[in-house]
């Protein structure tokens, strides 16, 4: 059997009840920790779950995946994902690869960053597509393209930051307002810089998208949203974070 | 303290751990009940927290939130949500007017429908705009309109099927997909039935508009999602509910 157990979005307590059963009960352990990262190292989540954790780099999820698979069709094996279990396509592959060989495969579901924004105020029906924002991101054009359709539509526009948990390195609000503006977006518009959504100590500031290139954020990962169209109740719920 | 927690998509053991020591931890504890259903009642959530849990309807939440707000003044409350906790605008109402009020708030995240559709492999970030097909539906064009946008611009549309848990009245996909065909939605689309997503016993189906008016759903809530442009990957990923 094949768990693909999320974590949610913070530390080792965000797991749900029934991802925590299924933790205990596997013999083999892996921990994503290349799409994105929590604020429990391996050692706490290991401490926590009283089971060795065995860390899945790209490469390992990727092309040695058969580890994890042959592993699957003997023993009960967890695979466990920062935040919602389907968020990047290599776990799709994943489970594809897994039903294709008829291992038992069981989804445990948990919080994604994709509906966590909720807490802004923006309707999360009112967003259109979502997109993300890589380091290096000078001939880089389609975050443009993505938030001015959505833009067209009077959709709100989540820029997702890019990560490398791996050398603890994060591309900045900062750094995304600055490519945003630079790649012609009016920097007078509104926009919402969010630091570890869901997290106690979450940073959430409303302001333009040019202040939003010098606005202090301490925590990671980091998120941009420009909104669309404003309904009354949304541009109110803005006001709390201002 | 306000504690607004998310439930997740199925039964009392999807809330996370750090959810279910705040429910413990609370004096009140309401269950919001008539944007969502689980598969757990109330008594057994209550045998479950070994706590008196209050059902909260929209009446409740809506009109008689003072009754919540004036006890968080005093006490640990928590207000439980179906899936992720800001689904519905009354929720970010309720946090609104408890900001207002200076009443302490946390925020304890789950899983959505919104990303738990991630499992039939189609990627979460090509998603458009989502919308929902509501009972008596004869008038109504949004869902149309939604989906013809997202139709010209590639992109999958999610559609909700509108749902009555205190009646145990749901839309189904059958009803959905003969709604999408008589407002002219191409019937041999392909498109996708889901019910109870997240569920153990979950149903997936990848066949035509025409044949999902007949397919056999047992479980709710249903959702039905009609692809945009497919990626390989996608294209093989839904193979596997075909």
């Amino acid at each position: 059997m094949l768990y693909f157990i999320g974590l949610g979005l913070n530390d080792a307590r965000d797991i749900t009840v029934k991802g925590l059963e299924a933790v205990k009960s596997c013999k083999y352990i892996y921990l994503e920790n290349y799409t994105s990262i929590l604020e429990s190292s391996k050692e706490e989540l290991e401490e926590f779950y009283q089971k060795e954790v065995i860390l899945a780099d790209r490469d390992l999820v990727e092309k040695q995946a058969d580890e994890i698979l042959i592993r699957s069709e003997e023993e009960d094996v967890a695979f466990l994902v920062v935040g919602d279990i389907f968020g990047a396509t290599t776990h799709t592959d994943l489970m594809m690869r897994a039903k294709e060989k008829n291992i038992k495969t069981k989804f445990i579901h948990n919080a994604s960053i994709l509906t966590a924004v909720g807490i802004v105020g923006l309707e999360l029906y009112k967003y259109g597509k979502t997109t993300s924002i890589p380091f290096n991101n000078e001939n880089v054009d389609t975050p443009i393209k993505v938030f001015n359709k959505n833009k067209e539509h009077n959709l709100h526009t989540l820029f997702l930051l890019d990560l490398d948990p791996k050398n603890n390195n994060f591309l900045t609000i900062n750094d995304a307002a600055d490519y945003l503006i630079k790649k012609g977006v009016n920097k007078e518009l509104i926009a919402i810089g969010c630091a570890k959504i869901g997290n106690e100590h979450q940073e959430i500031k409303v302001t333009t998208l040019e202040n939003l290139t010098k606005e202090n954020f301490t925590k990671y990962p980091q998120c941009l949203i420009i909104p669309g169209d404003l309904h009354f109740m949304e541009e109110d719920a803005l006001e709390l974070w201002k």
